[in-house]
């Protein structure tokens, strides 16, 4: 059951779509001030793009572009054709604008209820979208999904807890748009106001607002009991509904008829081989009113080889694993915290936190991570720690290909940082 | 220069689309389970609406009723043809829900964007939303008419004052929504931060959402250099585009193609004479989901009599003065409150405070108010002072039909109250 045919296009027919596509977006494109230019600088008309692999002659496109282009400088027709605006939170510095045709909003409005669709949402569902409304993409980009969709979409913004729950519990609401970190402190909410969360008359969780672990997945999964759907979205690719898991919960799909992905090494902007970790390059294929052509997002994920058994044949990508800036080289090798982050929370034996060390051993260059292990394993069996710093090891080794130095330290041992997942300290000057 | 050709429908034109659309609404509301029971009771249907006048032969529906009826009772299809729910913001007792068919948010989206074009707006405009979102219907009400009007939209909802002002410089916003009572504290802002209102690209303002006086609305457009515009809206009638001012500024024009608007004695519920102040009662003639007939809104106001210079034939609304249930009878005379606020603050030596007493002359009730002055006429002058008291005194008995005691008070000697604008105290168990 898919929601529209381009789901479901044959690899060669869908890049012909592709390829079709692109040439119409750098003609598109051309009539902006700024894609004018850098086409002129770089000789690049629809006539460059003959195959789908053509789009690496074309140039990068960074936030800092889009910052110095502000507010104009991408649109490629009068301002009085455009209806809405959304732009990033900033009030210092030069923020960025992202701007909509009629057109795009429909567009959007389309990829959105496809990504609805997906994860087993439909018209008769009733949708309540907890996620702030304004200028952030993931409050407006939901809710014209869930009216595309015919879902009964209740506008419930963020905050109010217990209206919430009022609210889901009055009206059988059967699908959430909710952020993780928001999700877990709901449940408990949930409980606290006296409800059990398995009675609930939730079935599905859209929580891709933030990255976000497997692990807090799961979490949100047993506690909610619900079923918890990733997805990525960006304000400068029109925002959420770009990729979204389906039901099979193992990568999103890329909606390949409107945006090319790629995955480049950030150092070298080369694509990585297929598979491996890298920067997420993207290309709008249907917006008019401000395409962006190979965007730099700084989000590092990688293609998931193979093919999804839900039978959509578009690319998947893993979940974010950091910003392309958190990158750290080691003897050699592009590491990323969230790989370290994702094996380590994935460990029964592992408890809240953990810390990452860049560390010299003599002259190299070596990583320590620190684990705090839960308090029923850290026992004074000597041999029982040796097994699960070996094991820990072992599996960061299969991931970054560096075996690094596995410390074991007890439970609450490593000061709690706010919010912030990744955490790295860099000691090499100092040892 | 209209919106819509029913804006300017010759009178009988209007009254012929009104009855047809009355009979239509009854025939769709008998599809709810409450109406179907309520136009059954009182052997109803579309037969015994001949002509306008008519519609006194339907029953008033109550906030009760709603409130009896939630969550659908009023829902006149299948709960799956809805895509939007709005619902009042209780977090205690039953609240109350409305909820639209797409077709529903399609004609409330005609309306308001009929209405911000009635103010001046054009497709050209950049119109910023500085409204919360939400399940109030003001936001995202607001936010659709703007998108259908054409203009080129920036949802920045409440707060985050800097951002807006930047918002608002960056893009050339010519358009706003803002509460009042928000508006006063932004022109604040906006010199706190070293702009020039008078400087400002904007040129029109929407201020609805909140009652508010005739002074107010002249010190928003003095102090932000702006035109503003009160409209009249409420969720059970859909949200904001029930009503909405002209360029004229004097008074509301209810969309009557889409709405019955009808004034009423609160206490026997007849019609009130032409121009005189009572309870608006509304209709709604073009909702297919949940139809609502004879909603008793609470607000206080009345017809305009006349024709409006805009060229626009519906009938217009004053402002609204205070709620039904703040009625005072007073030797068998209806006083509102708002009445006497509207009178109080129109005169220029009268400070920012006042105060209504109601108090007992022998066995007589009687009003009296409480007038704080300006410190610069609260001199030693008795013969000025009283002169001041009688002319207060004069305006007071042509608005409201009775002579009250007036005491002129010294600046600050009242106390303040927090937010609520009318207050009266009942002395007349203590005198
Ligand atoms: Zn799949
Ligand atoms: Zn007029």
């Amino acid at each position: 059951m898919y929601f529209h045919e381009a789901e479901t296009l044959e690899r060669g027919k869908l890049e012909e779509l592709q390829v079709q596509r692109l040439k119409k977006t750098i003609e598109q494109a051309a009539n902006s001030p700024y894609y004018s230019e850098v086409f002129k600088k770089n000789s690049i008309d629809p006539s460059v793009i003959k195959t789908a692999d053509d789009i690496t002659k074309l140039p990068f496109t960074t936030k800092d572009d889009l910052r110095s282009q502000y507010p104009y400088g991408l649109l490629t027709q009068p301002l009085d054709n455009f209806v809405r605006l959304h732009a990033s939170s900033g009030t210092t510095g030069t923020p960025t604008a992202i701007l909509y045709t009629q057109k795009d909003l429909d567009t959007w409005a389309d990829l959105m209820a496809r990504s609805m669709y997906s994860v087993g949402l439909r018209k008769s569902d009733i949708f309540q979208n907890m996620s702030g409304y304004g200028l952030f993409t993931g409050g407006l980009g939901i809710h014209y999904g869930a009216e595309r969709l015919g879902c009964l979409t209740v506008p419930a913004g963020a905050g109010n807890t217990k209206r919430q729950i009022k609210l889901i519990r009055d009206f059988n609401v059967t699908g959430l748009h909710i952020i993780p970190s928001f999700a877990l402190y709901f449940a408990a909410k949930v409980r606290e106001e006296g409800f059990d969360p398995a009675e609930m008359p939730w079935k599905v969780a859209l929580i891709g607002a933030e990255p976000h672990t497997e692990h807090t997945r799961r979490k949100i999964e047993e506690l909610m009991h619900i079923k918890a759907y990733n997805s990525y979205g960006l304000s400068e690719m029109n925002g959420p509904g770009v990729a979204f898991e389906c039901l099979e919960q193992n990568g999103m799909h890329v909606w390949e008829d409107s945006y090319i992905a790629e995955i480049i090494n950030p150092e070298t902007g080369e694509h990585v081989a297929d598979g491996e970790v890298g920067e997420l390059v993207m290309t709008t294929l249907t917006r008019e009113g401000m395409p962006i052509i190979r965007y730099r997002t700084r989000d590092l994920t990688r293609f998931i080889p193979g093919e999804c058994k839900c039978g959509r044949t578009s690319r998947r990508i893993d979940r974010i694993m950091g910003r392309a800036d958190d990158m750290l080289i080691l003897k050699g090798v592009n590491i990323y915290p969230m790989q370290i982050e994702k094996i380590i929370m994935g460990i029964p034996e592992v408890g809240q936190n953990y810390l990452i060390e860049l560390i010299k051993e003599g002259l190299m260059d070596q990583i320590r991570v620190k684990v705090e292990i839960k308090e029923e394993y850290f026992i004074e069996d000597m041999r029982a720690l040796q097994g699960i710093q070996k094991k820990i090891a072992g599996m960061l080794r299969d991931e970054i290909l560096i075996t690094p130095r596995v410390e074991l330290v007890q439970h609450n041992s490593i000061p709690k940082s706010e919010g912030k997942a990744v955490r790295v300290v860099d000691l090499r000057d100092e040892e």
